[in-house]
């Protein structure tokens, strides 16, 4: 038998993201990023700021996945609880963190910035977490057991994915061709696509129509596969379906998405 | 005591949101829908196109929340697995809908277009779910108890809205105050927000920092309630508080986010 393989899930904590103030762009970041490691994102949650929902779908994404990524919440405000949620899932104490408190306290000295009570509580680090390095702005994320506990600022959550990479296992990287075809409508291809789908093995065939007006419609069919000869052959075939029906195609090939 | 206030999850089904394809706009579009009824967004999650992930989801979801949304994966390809996802979880039987089927039959004809077997897959609708309309490409979503299920595409899942407000149960608009702030960091201020969130009663207190560059960052200050009167309140005390820090800000009046 196989090991299983490696996965990740993501949970977006913030209530702006469930109000619909903000609108996420860090599954895609994460996503890409995970992508060329070979660990696909297999689930996502949003939740609210509030400590037993964050406690509640951490425990249950870390026993499923292999890692969870969460964003959001370490900052210095009220509101920022996501540290605190962390400990109580892992049930392990939390405190400040001597190395942070020592490297705020000279980041702040430098800037001439009083380092508050409430700054400090950006060095609260659950007990035995390793850091996350932020070469943005500072303040870690860090690494308890699976589960890493990145900012919520995008721009953040990018420079701190730079500190991950040489923690995770790598799993076999997928990759994709996509098959675009403006004017196509799923129901021309539906049937060709489902006996194609079965017929290759080992490829993932995905339909995804867009529909912006009605002259400006199609459908992207996109083919996944850890195989690249069979990739190959999944695109030819998805390139003959189109012109079988009719249509022009453009196909455009992607790492891992 | 009160009734349980009405709220809403959202479902979103679909590798392509999980794989970093696509960035979901769906959730910012839902919520601001629900907005002004009332009904906050208090969960959301994404699952893949796999049958028992969609089931178990729904199932968490719409015995938790007031109202379900869930999008993608009612098309006709082999992918589109949602309708019977929904059945399964609901333990109920599927088939083909006459009314769906006669107005997709006649959609097609008036097209010059076969209504063929993966056509007709969208005429598969949950025995006694009442239909969505969908008034942008014909195949319709559906209410299924409190579970909605709709298209995923964003202009369909818009227009598939218009025919959803009427059904639902009409909770109180959370209104809400944004004090922008460039230049503001969150540990200016930190202090006292956390004081006023603990004095203003019926308000809640959220400060989000963006972080775009060392020259164009700072912190949105945002107050959120239902009563008009204390939400004032709480701008003026929020634009002293930034004024204090000794920074600007501009006061931005929203509906609901």
């Amino acid at each position: 038998m196989m090991n299983k393989p490696v996965s990740a899930a993501i949970c977006l904590i913030g209530d702006e993201l469930l109000s619909g103030r903000t609108r996420d762009i860090n599954v895609q970041q994460i996503a890409g990023f995970l992508g060329p490691y070979g660990i696909p994102v297999e689930e996502v949650r949003i939740v609210p700021d509030v400590e037993a929902r964050i406690v509640e779908a951490v425990n249950q994404l870390r026993e499923r996945y292999t890692y969870v990524f969460t964003t959001g919440g370490i900052g210095p405000t009220h509101d920022d609880i996501t540290a605190d949620a962390i400990a109580a899932a892992f049930g392990i104490g939390i405190g400040k963190h001597p190395e942070v408190m020592a490297m705020l306290q000279e980041r702040y000295d430098e800037m001439g910035t009083e380092f508050t009570e409430a700054r400090q509580r950006m060095a609260r680090i659950p007990e035995g977490a390793s850091l996350v390095e932020n070469p943005v702005s500072g303040a870690p994320g860090f690494q308890t057991g699976n589960v890493f506990t990145l900012a919520g600022v995008p721009s953040i959550v990018q420079g701190m994915l730079q500190d991950i990479g040489h923690r995770l296992e790598k799993g076999v990287p997928v990759r994709s061709i996509t098959v675009r075809s403006g004017g196509l409508r799923e129901g021309d291809v539906a049937e060709k696509l489902a006996s194609l789908s079965q017929e290759l093995e080992g490829v993932s065939l995905g339909s995804y129509p867009w529909f912006r007006s009605v002259t400006d419609h199609g459908v992207a069919l996109i083919a996944r596969s850890t195989d690249r000869e069979m990739l190959q052959t999944a695109a030819e075939q998805l390139v003959a379906l189109v012109t079988e029906a009719g249509r022009e195609s453009e196909v455009i090939e992607g790492e891992a998405s």
